[in-house]
């Protein structure tokens, strides 16, 4: 099952995507949610009232985030070898966490205006594979991590490598103001069977630039909902970022950074290809 | 103005607190707010409509925090010379930001419990001032940053040393669940005029561990609103802890963690006194 948050003239809403156009999911009294969090939110019965979106299916909305805006959203640094290589840092033993506020999030396909080139010359495209939390949790072992998950989308955790990189913590780097999209769709399990062997696959102008099997996580999604579970109690609509692979623009010699006018494509199959083009503030 | 979330039997609402007891803060229809948040979020006559809380005052409520849940909670590390001495760091050039999730900030008053001593035994406290956002704002010049603060509160960032630094990213140790208490009021500002030379104070156990004047923040309340809103749009009910001063238990020699039944208080003159004590989950 694929779920999506559409824009209309009413606002948003959560949708069920079909290869017919999306269905708006409804409630026992045929209220619409504002987005998939909401009907995450709204307790377990949530796939079953997607699967009851039988209405007549819509054409031609646009897309939001599938997740509005997150209670938490936690990323994962130095996840994949070759990355961690590029950035000159050592293979971390345990998961490197930190957190992002739901203000930084934007939607698939809008235009993303960069900040201004006296503010940051740096800004670096990063695809990831998000998790989002549907049972949740606190605790939860590693074998049964994969029930505390609703579904899976994809993430460009755009940074400021300047701003990362001005003290020890990466908070200003990695939380700019509507510079990380999510989306395009949050996808159920069933959907990407074999994970692992699936390929994340980011392009910038068409050139892939990062190319990884999932397997290649050096924390896999289970340890990593294991290990957060253990921080916090995880609730539905959290999204966990799982972290990037070798081949962000700071790691290319000389480096590159994005410019205005680039178009990044993140890609999973099974999941879609998130989309988004760059501009830059004046 | 002191401004407080109280508990009642119907749950919490915004109130008023003077030293007869507080007055629930209601909006032109007559209904309560959830809490201080709520109430900051109502726009900019909040500080009206607290005005107007003229009813029978009330004795004896709990209080909890008054922001139940920021949408944004920004910490500033290595804010004040003699803790960053203590934690063998260099004194940064620009501020130190991270975030922290709001499932990880508790109330006043009451009980905490620490995770076990298998999961950490390096439990630290942290006194802080914390900046509550009114109208917030994003590029804040800091000539007009006070403007966009409603007031001012006190912090007890709770850190697990262990897990703070088990990676290169202190999240895990700075946002466990309900182990930040904060509190007990939101004062105004009126309420604490030459805030520079008033101290912060720690005790624990009614040993002072923490004391300083706030002037001694290398990043003053000013310059880290201005910084902050860079990176995002300040909003009514953020809160920004502005970091800690030298005398954590971890830079004691040896060090001297949390133990169950400890009793710790952070105190600044104008703002009152933030109490809790400590207990260990089994």
């Amino acid at each position: 099952m694929r779920l999506v948050t559409v824009r209309s003239a009413e606002g948003t809403a959560a949708a069920v995507e079909t290869t017919d156009g999306v269905r708006v999911v409804r409630d026992a009294d045929g209220l619409a949610f504002r987005d998939v969090g909401d009907l995450l939110r709204s307790g377990p019965g949530w796939k079953d009232l997607a699967a009851k979106a039988t209405g007549r299916p819509v054409q031609g909305l646009g897309l939001a985030r599938p997740i509005l805006e997150p209670r938490a959203i936690v990323c994962v640094g130095l996840n994949y070898r070759t990355h961690v290589l590029e950035m000159g840092r050592e293979l971390p033993a345990v998961p490197t966490l930190f957190s992002k506020l739901a203000r930084a999030l934007t939607d698939p396909d809008v235009a993303i205006a960069m900040p201004p080139a006296t503010t940051s010359e740096r800004v670096d495209y990063e695809a990831e594979l998000a998790v989002v939390i549907g049972a949740g949790g606190r605790d939860i072992p590693k074998e049964r991590a994969w029930d505390a998950v609703a579904g899976l989308t994809l993430a460009n955790d755009v940074t400021l490598r300047d701003w990362q990189k001005r003290s020890l913590q990466w908070f200003a780097g990695k939380s700019w103001e509507a510079l990380t999209p999510i989306g395009p769709a949050m996808v159920t399990l069933d959907e990407v069977p074999d994970l692992g062997s699936r390929e994340i696959v980011c392009r910038v102008n068409g050139e892939v630039r990062q190319r990884a099997p999932i397997s290649d996580l050096i924390f896999d999604v289970p340890t990593l909902v294991a290990d957060l579970s253990r921080v916090v109690a995880l609730q539905p609509g959290d999204l966990i970022l799982t972290g990037t692979t070798g081949g962000v623009g700071e790691g290319m010699k000389p480096p590159k950074y994005l410019q205005p006018g680039d178009v990044v494509e993140i890609s999973l199959d099974g999941i879609g290809t998130l989309t988004n083009r760059f501009s830059r503030n004046a």
